[in-house]
C-alpha cells in the first residue's frame, strides 16, 4: 500500500517542475497549490498503513518533510514501518529539490539573493529571459545536489553505518529536513557518523551557485561570494562560542567542540538533527542557537530561515544610515559581492523582514489561544517551524514532539512551515481573495 | 543635599533644550552626551542622599527616569525618603518634555511621521528650515504638556488621592514613564483614581500634534490622522480580547475590563504601572501585552516602543509588495493621512526595523552571558527597556526589579534605554569611532 502511494507521490513530484515556469500571479499561487497538493497526498501512505492513523497529523507529517522542517507529531519513530521511516526521509529530499530550483525563480523577487548563475545571462529580476534558462540550470543544480547525496551516503557507509541509516539520514541532511528513524536522532551514532553529518549539513547549507562556480573553474567569484564567506565566520564563530560556555559538559573539549559544532551545523542550515538535548545548556548557548535560527543558511540552499544574505544586507543596510547621518551629502552605496546592489534588491528585502515579522507575531498569537502552553513554548514552535528547523527549545526542545498541539495550532504552524519554505509571497498571495475571484 | 543636586539638576535640563538646535554629526552625538550626562548628575541625588549608595544602581534608577522606561532597581521604594521619591518621578516629567520636542526633530529622520506643525511649513526633511520653528513649536507643544498634567493632578485630588501620591503619579502617567511610589505600583488605589490614570495614561500616547490641531479647531485633520485612529483602535481590540480572556480572574466582567483597560494603556504607551501581577494572566493575553511592548505608543507623543505609525508603515509596505506581485504593472503608492508617503520616510522605516532588530538580538546576547537568568528574563528584560517600558514578564515581572542583574547587564540595559528613547542612531552614532577622530 505505502509502495503505491509511494509510486503516487512520485508522478505528482515530476509533475511539479512544470508549475515553476508561469512567473505570473497564476504561476506564484500554483506553486502554492502544488505543495499542498503534494502534501495531501504525501499524508496518504502514513494514513493507510496505519502509522499516523489521524489525517491531521499525517498531512503536519507530511508537510514538516516537504518543507524540510523535521518538526514531528511522533513521540516514537520507531515504532514505524520501515516503508513510512523511509517515506518520511524521502518527502525531505524531494522537497529541498524543489526548493533549489525554486529558489532561483522567487529569491530574486524577495529580496535573496538573486543568484549568480541566472545573474551572468540577465541582469536584475527581469523573470521573461529567466524562465527558459531555468530547465538547463536546474538540471546541473539537480546534478550536484544528487553527486553531493550520493557521496555522503557512501562516506556514512565507509563510517559504518547501517545501509538503511545512511540513505535516511543523508536524505535528512540533503534536505536539511531533520527527520531521523531513531527516537533520540542523531545521537547514538559513533562520533566519525556524527561528523560526517555535520560537515554536510553545513555544505548543504552554502549557496549551489557557490558549487556551480566551482565547477566551472571560476574560485576568484566563488570565494569571493559574499553570502558563503558570511555564513562560514558565522558558522566558526558560533561553534567557537558554545564550544566555550559548554565545555563543563563534556569529558573533553573535542566533545564539547564535536557536539558544539553538531548542533551549529544542525540549526543553522535549519536541518534540526540533534546529538544532545541542547535545551539542557546554559542561556548564552541557547541565546546563539535561537539567533542562528532566524538567521538560517544561504539563499540559494536547500536551507531555512531568513537566509545569509538577506540578514547581510539588512546590517549593510542599518551602516549605510548610519553613514549617512555622519556625511548627510556623500552619495554612498550598498555594495554586495563587491558590486553595489541595485535599490529594489534593497527595498524587497526590508518588506521581507517586515512581512516576516507580521507573520511570525500573528503565529505566536493564534498559539497563545491554547492555554496549555507557555509563551515560550508557543514562540520557539513558531520559530522552529516558520524557519524550517524541526525542533524547538522548552516544550518543543529536541526531546519532546508536536503531537500535544491543539488541531488549530497544528494547522497554524502547516501554514508557518509552507510560508517560510516558500519564502512567505505564494502562501500569502493565495490567501487575497481578489486571487480567486478572477481565476 | 538632595534639594541641592535637584537645582543642578534643574539647571542642567534647562540647558539642555540648547542642543536641540546644531542637526549636524555634532548636533547628534551632542544629544546623546546630554542625555548621558545629565543622568550622570541626575543619579548624585541618590547617592549623597544614600538611599541607593551603589552608583551604577543610582545611574540606572535616573537613566530609567530620563528615558520614561520605569525599570526599578529597588525592591521596596516605600522605604525611600520623599524627596527621592519625587525626584524619581519628575525625571520621568523631565524626559517627557525633552522627548517631545527631540521627537519632533529626529523623528522625521529616521522614518517615523513627519510632524504635521513642522510639515505644513517646510514638507520633507529639510533641517535647516525646521530649527527656526522649533523654539515656537517646542512653547506650544511644553504647553499642551503641562496643561494635562495640572488637569490630571486636579482630578486626582478630586478622586480623593493624597497630593504627594497625585503629583507623582501624574509625572509618571505624562511622561508614560512607570516610577510608582508604591511597593504594589498603581494596585493599591481606588478603582476611580486607577480609571483616570488609565485614561490619561492613553492620551498621554497619542500624537502631539493631535492636540495642537485640534487647538487650531481643525479637528477634520485631527480627526483624520492615521496614527491616532490606528491606536485607538489596538487599544479597543486589546483590551476586548484580554478582558474576555482573563473574566475569570476577577469578580466582575466590570473588573475584568478595568484591569485589562489599565494594563494596555499602561503597556502600549510604554508606562509601566500595573494594577495585577499580569505574569500570572494566561498566555494568550501575555501574548497581546507582548506585542504592545513592541508596538508601543504614537510618535511625537511620550510613548517608546517602535511607534504605531513605524508598524503601519511596514504594514502598509508589506500589502503593497504583495499587491505589487499581483499586479506587477500597475503603479501603486503607499498612502498615510490621505497623502502619499516619500520614499525617504519608508526606507528609512524598514532600515529603522533592521537596526531595531540587530540592536535587540546584540542585547539578548549579551545578557545572556549571566548564566542565572533563563531565556525569557533575558528577552522581556530587554524588551521592557530597549521600549521604555520598565516592568517585563518572567524574573523582571510587575512584581520584580533589576536589582538581581550582573553590572554589565546593567550597563547594556541602560544603554537600550537610552537608544530606545532617543531612536537608535544617537546612541548608535557616538559610538562610531570616526566621530571622535575628528571633533
Amino acid at each position: 500500500m505505502a509502495v503505491v502511494c509511494l509510486g503516487l507521490g512520485f508522478l505528482l513530484t515530476l509533475k511539479k517542475p512544470k508549475k515553476f515556469v508561469f512567473y505570473a500571479r497564476e504561476g506564484i499561487v500554483s506553486v502554492a497549490l502544488a505543495w499542498i497538493l503534494i502534501s495531501i497526498f504525501g499524508a496518504l501512505p502514513f494514513v493507510l498503513n496505519g502509522d499516523i492513523p489521524n489525517f491531521t497529523d499525517a498531512l503536519f507529517e507530511t508537510i514538516s518533510g516537504f518543507t524540510t522542517t523535521g518538526a514531528s507529531i511522533l513521540s516514537d519513530v520507531e515504532a514505524l514501518s520501515h516503508a513510512s521511516l523511509f517515506w518520511r526521509s524521502f518527502t525531505h529530499w524531494v522537497g529541498g529539490m524543489g526548493v533549489i530550483v525554486f529558489m532561483l525563480a522567487i529569491v530574486p523577487l524577495t529580496g535573496g539573493y538573486s543568484a549568480q548563475l541566472m545573474r551572468a545571462e540577465s541582469p536584475g529580476p527581469s523573470f521573461g529571459k529567466l524562465v527558459p534558462k531555468l530547465k538547463e540550470s536546474a538540471k546541473i543544480l539537480y546534478l550536484i545536489y544528487f553527486g553531493m547525496t550520493i557521496i555522503q551516503i557512501l562516506l556514512l557507509l565507509l563510517a559504518g553505518m547501517p545501509v538503511f541509516d545512511a540513505l535516511c539520514m543523508s536524505f535528512g541532511s540533503a534536505g536539511t529536513g531533520g527527520f531521523g528513524i531513531r527516537n533520540d536522532s542523531a545521537a547514538s551514532y559513533t562520533v566519525l557518523q556524527q561528523a560526517i553529518l555535520s560537515i554536510f549539513m553545513i555544505l548543504f547549507g552554502v549557496n549551489f551557485n557557490f558549487y556551480y562556480l566551482l565547477l566551472r573553474h571560476d574560485r576568484k567569484d566563488a570565494f569571493r561570494m559574499d553570502e558563503v564567506r558570511c555564513y562560514l565566520l558565522i558558522i566558526a564563530g558560533a561553534i567557537a562560542m558554545i564550544t566555550f560556555n559548554v565545555r563543563s559538559y563534556f569529558g573533553s573539549l573535542f566533545l564539547a567542540f564535536h557536539h558544539a559544532a553538531f548542533q551549529v551545523a544542525s540549526i543553522i542550515t535549519t536541518t534540526g538533527f540533534s546529538t544532545f538535548d541542547f535545551d539542557t545548556w546554559p542561556t548564552f548557548s541557547k541565546g546563539i542557537l535561537m539567533f542562528l535560527m532566524f538567521c538560517g543558511a544561504c539563499a540559494g540552499s536547500t536551507g531555512g530561515g531568513i537566509k545569509v544574505s538577506r540578514v547581510l544586507i539588512l546590517f549593510r543596510s542599518m551602516r549605510l544610515q548610519i553613514r549617512e547621518f555622519l556625511h548627510p551629502k556623500a552619495v554612498s552605496t550598498l555594495q554586495f559581492d563587491g558590486k553595489p546592489l541595485d535599490k529594489h534588491t534593497i527595498k524587497s528585502t526590508s518588506v521581507y523582514l517586515s512581512t516576516y515579522t507580521f507573520l511570525f507575531i500573528l503565529s505566536v498569537f493564534v498559539l497563545t489561544i491554547d492555554p496549555r502552553w507557555d509563551f515560550m513554548t508557543d514562540f520557539t514552535a513558531v520559530t522552529a517551524t516558520f524557519n524550517n528547523i524541526g525542533p524547538g527549545l522548552a516544550e518543543v526542545g529536541p526531546s519532546c514532539n508536536y503531537g500535544g498541539l491543539s488541531i488549530l495550532s497544528k494547522y497554524v504552524l502547516m501554514f508557518d512551515m509552507l510560508a517560510g519554505r516558500l519564502e512567505l509571497y505564494p502562501m500569502l498571495i493565495t490567501l487575497v481573495p481578489s486571487v480567486w475571484k478572477r481565476t
